[in-house]
């Protein structure tokens, strides 16, 4: 099979409404936003051994290679429209191929984003995607755009996602089907969260490197500090029977969770309290941001728990 | 140098003023289309020993990544405006990264097509961007618009990028500055070509698999043939004195040369004529659109060449 019968037989399919040209062509043509909104776009880049691991499920990883780019758009608080695959492949394996495209397509359907065109290629597997949504420019949910005294707020639980990660490098690899394992494979992008909060939120953040780094850039970028309270923050219950270090550790620095942080005015408790989650309870309130600088992290009787070595994922450090 | 440190560093110097948010947020927020326009959006991914030599000068490799994409949006007559940029380092090298992000940056401020955003991360050497234009759909060079009777044209001389891989791969590397060795590292995509043959020409494709490989691409989406007269092929000077067999494999079946191939009405040739092309001379009427399918090359003598064994490149075959 060679690289247009392929793309014919894995990733053409699926029918392209809302592009004026799709696949095919030297560009894809995308429709006109809808008026008073803009484009938002993104891009992430997965190599195998270092996003995910070589033998996961190819339809697992079809769906958290668009997953992670749909949680880009949620904090943005972006309705997708499209994407773009760059895909290279050590080999041509029509089994494998079959399952990752079913689980791409699987959760494009879901979000009715569109797959507009890509580039394929023989190499180390990688998986690019530039994925493509409409945002009304004043009510995109910027990280710079934070207020002092904001609450802050998680859409979910953390730190299943780390936990699946380091059962799996521990040699203890979690069944298929255990709800951390679940977690890591298949997250589930805060979409609809996200389109929610336009004018609500203030400023937000996906969390893909952990609470506590990706709390840093929200505060950076909004030039504030934040106070977390610890107590408050949902752990996941597949944390539960861990010591008290372990389930600071993965909860504040494990990655991959795909949640949503997010801060909004306090006028605004009852409101985003309301919205559900995908696949999970509401929001949950852990702590404010503060004009002070630095994140303090507290204990209920309010000593800090230090976060000195919890960095966050770095790809060069 | 971590990996925020690096992308300061590197890639966020550049200003940003089409788009409304560039690099640093969860997306880059792109400004409206002009009215009647629609955006144009391609994507391509380059790896290291498949792409390019592992070796290539690092400004020249930044000048082709770029130039590969604004390829694409040149042949569908698209205006350059963004691109993302994903980006796999098997080390942070400053050397290597300063004088990639200077060839890209350079050939982009030539475009006025900003970096909006990125990803970067350690992995074998390898460059996915993505590519924003803007075009009027109706006027789009499609590769599926091309009418029986057209003329055909190319937008400058063929074969010398593939010359000068021949060569490297013969262990006769051509000397820095020689002319073919510039055509294969620094190409010159053909944007300012392709926006004015918009409303002229009927379709499109940019060549980087080889004329007769990308033609068949323009042919079958069209549902046409072609007839090529090959003593009006340009051939690139530097395979002056190669023997024919030579000439008609690098010309016709060499690929990374970036012209643009199209098709226009014969009431237009006076038109194309007049429109130089960038670092080059005027477009070449090499043959034209047929009813009858099946591609013909013809001597003078209205012999037939044989392209048989000329395929296109093709990454799994």
């Amino acid at each position: 099979m060679g690289e247009f019968e392929l793309i014919r037989r894995y990733f053409a399919a699926a029918p392209v409404s809302r592009a004026r040209l799709g696949i095919g062509d030297d560009c894809a043509l995308l429709a006109d936003c809808p008026p008073g909104e803009c484009l938002a776009v993104s891009t992430d880049l997965l190599l195998a051994g270092r996003h995910f691991f070589e033998d996961v499920d190819p339809a697992a990883l079809g769906w958290k290679s668009l997953a992670v780019n749909l949680s880009d758009l949620a904090a943005m608080g972006a309705q997708p429209v499209g994407f773009t695959l760059a895909l290279a492949l050590p080999v041509v394996d029509e089994s494998w191929l079959s399952g990752f495209s079913a689980g791409l397509l699987d959760l494009a359907a879901r979000h009715g984003c569109e797959l507009l065109g890509g580039d394929t290629t023989r190499g180390p597997l990688a998986i690019g995607i530039t994925i493509f949504g409409h945002v009304p420019p004043g009510q995109a949910l910027r990280r710079d755009c934070g207020r002092a005294d904001d609450d802050l707020w998680v859409s979910g639980e953390l730190g299943a996602a780390a936990f699946a990660v380091r059962e799996r490098l521990a040699g203890r690899p979690l069944v298929r089907g255990h709800p951390a394992r679940e977690r890591l494979e298949r997250p589930l992008p805060r979409v609809a969260l996200g389109r929610a909060l336009l004018g609500t939120a203030h400023a937000a953040i996906d969390l893909s490197d952990g609470l506590r780094g990706d709390l840093g850039h929200l505060c950076e970028r909004s030039r504030l500090g934040a106070r977390i309270d610890w107590p408050h923050v949902p752990v996941s219950g597949s944390l539960a029977d861990l010591p008290q270090a372990d389930r600071v550790a993965l909860a504040l620095a494990g990655g991959d969770d795909y949640e949503l942080l997010f801060s909004a005015p306090q006028a605004a408790r009852e409101t985003i309290a309301g919205l559900a989650c995908e696949g999970a309870g509401g929001p949950v309130r852990i702590g404010s941001l503060t004009a002070e600088p630095g994140i303090r992290i507290l204990n209920a009787d309010a000593t800090p728990i230090s976060t000195d070595e919890l960095s966050a994922f770095d790809h060069f450090r």
